[in-house]
């Protein structure tokens, strides 16, 4: 095609890469050229793009050039090197890494809550955590229509978010346990945090370590959460505590969320705003057994809400169980969601 | 040896009751004799205690003869129509499951927490359930010292707790998934609830449902946390909200816990209170990466509290990281220590 933007995926030999580039199969952002950039190890590889092969090449600080659209998903450390080498190129870079999210120059976009901050940009968009994202999708009805003063959330993550080695991880030591190797000797190199100093096994087991520990003893995925909440509802007043455990699931992060609202919201009332809400599902009929699930979340794009009850001692408290498909939602798709809002606002430029 | 306590074990073959035979070869408790009871269809089989080949006999009306204690953990239904047979038989029984708990006149007991209400027992003593022992051993030294309003559990539940088919089932559908069964074609036939209409895979996935539901959109395991926590610590004004999850853990539930203290309570203090208090181990140091986990867990009798940190808002709130065996002080041994109590406070009598 003639007509549409010139597309670079940063990091696309990795577990949120090549999401990426199965949701740009999906995206109805008109695409000229598609660009697979990745490490010096993974060039030369190919990819299957639209029924055409692509040769993965190897990311360069020309690797820009001509290029509108940078999808970064490769660490911070890439992001930070590189997305500025893309903007000076003329690229506006959508970073899936939490290196610039708190930058105020930076905007945070969850594309269903908060859009319209896209048009202060400056060329790079973080796309927020993936803890983070699916939250907004399901508190921003609720917040829309009754505010939200309070949010305690407790998530059930999956190894995937810790990217593909996570995954192989996990597959390993399952295969281990289950074939009589003591949990004591499971030999785990990754979980819970890549970059720490000592790992513990994941299969079969709860890590309530996600990234590295913080201030205050609260773990940066934790304060990512907390953080990123506040600058992407625009309001600093929400009180947010976290606790982000890693559990042994391939894909598909499940939160459990208790909110307090400013105004009296009615269950009946929050169920019909979330069904009418843009990218979220209502999953919930206790009658039926309905609710979301991690293992049937994976492969969609919206974010499941259900087992929504009243608190019953708090008069404005709600809890909520809700679910997406982390490398979707959580990273790939909210990356190309941002990309499409960027392309109908006309704001594909630096 | 001639004194001692005759003692009945019932449901002598399931997961709790295997684990009630290995703790009381571990107890103080004075046994004379043990008497193994299960189904008709255990009957006959054996089972090996401090040496000696025991032979497990049948279930019946007649069972309890001569008996001091019987410990009940064969469903609810069992003990509904045996535990008062028991009794009858001049037996004080300690049920495992949830028919007695909220029994006006059935004690129900942590012993760490209040032995004191069993010397009002009429024959009964209830065994609390697994998810709430553990959050009372870890939150009564903090109520002691600065008081309770109000606590917010989300569970991350071993299928142990759902006996001894569920862990067989997590293994199967495990097995069957890393071969490349596709997660819709694992054919679950208990979780989450052996005798609810709807079954899902338990493997790489979190079910927000344990136990039917019940009123209010909770289910009875939520019901369970609220109810049996305002008996345990016998003050009914504790506001408890509980969502109960089960993921793919053999042993070990582990409990994202936010309270609020009615005074006060410094980190520092609050990890002194933990330590000294009995049943409780502290393991939390951030610093070092220490925290509880569920395979750590499993095989000890205490229970393990971490993550320990201040709300960022709440002056008084506080976020706990709760992990124990719920087989062991979850179940088997804490009817053991129930039973040690009655037998130092001269109570093992109807």
């Amino acid at each position: 095609m003639d007509r549409g933007y010139r597309v670079a995926v940063v990091g696309a030999t990795g577990a949120v890469g090549t999401k990426m580039i199965e949701m740009l199969e999906k995206t109805t952002l008109p695409i000229k050229e598609l660009i697979l950039l990745a490490s010096k190890r993974s060039a030369g590889k190919t990819c299957v793009f639209k029924g055409a092969t692509l040769v993965i090449q190897e990311l360069t600080t020309t690797s820009f050039i001509g290029v509108d659209l940078a999808l970064f998903s490769a660490g911070g450390s890439i992001s930070k090197q590189f997305a500025p080498e893309a903007v000076k190129s003329g690229a506006v870079v959508i970073d899936n890494t939490s290196y610039f999210r708190m930058d105020p120059n930076v905007p945070l976009v969850v594309p269903e809550v908060n859009a319209h901050a896209l048009a202060k940009h400056q060329g790079i968009i973080a796309n927020p955590n993936c803890s983070t994202i699916q939250m907004m999708v399901a508190l921003e009805p609720i917040r829309q229509h009754a505010g939200l003063s309070r949010i305690i959330v407790s998530t059930y993550q999956a190894v995937s978010g810790a990217g593909a080695k996570a995954m192989a991880e996990l597959t390993r030591e399952s295969q281990a346990y289950l074939s009589g190797t003591p949990a004591d000797q499971l030999a785990p190199e990754i979980m819970p945090a890549g970059g720490d100093k000592k790992h513990y096994p994941i299969a079969f087991n709860a890590l309530p370590q996600i990234d590295v520990f913080a201030e205050d003893d609260y773990t940066y995925e934790e304060w990512k959460m907390i953080n990123e909440t506040k600058k992407i509802m625009e309001d600093s007043a929400i009180q947010v505590a976290a606790t982000c455990v890693r559990i042994p699931v391939f894909s598909g992060h499940s939160e459990s969320i208790y909110i307090e609202t400013k105004q009296p919201a009615e269950l009946t009332a929050v169920k019909e705003w979330i069904k009418a809400a843009p990218g979220a599902v209502l999953q919930d009929d206790p009658s039926q057994q309905i609710y979301p699930q991690a293992l049937t979340s994976v492969g969609k794009t919206e974010t499941f809400v259900g087992r929504i009850r009243k608190d019953l001692d708090v008069a404005n408290g709600l809890h909520l169980w809700v679910v997406a498909d982390n490398l979707l939602k959580g990273a790939a798709w909210n990356s190309i969601q941002i990309a499409e809002s960027l392309h109908e606002q006309s704001l594909v430029r630096v």
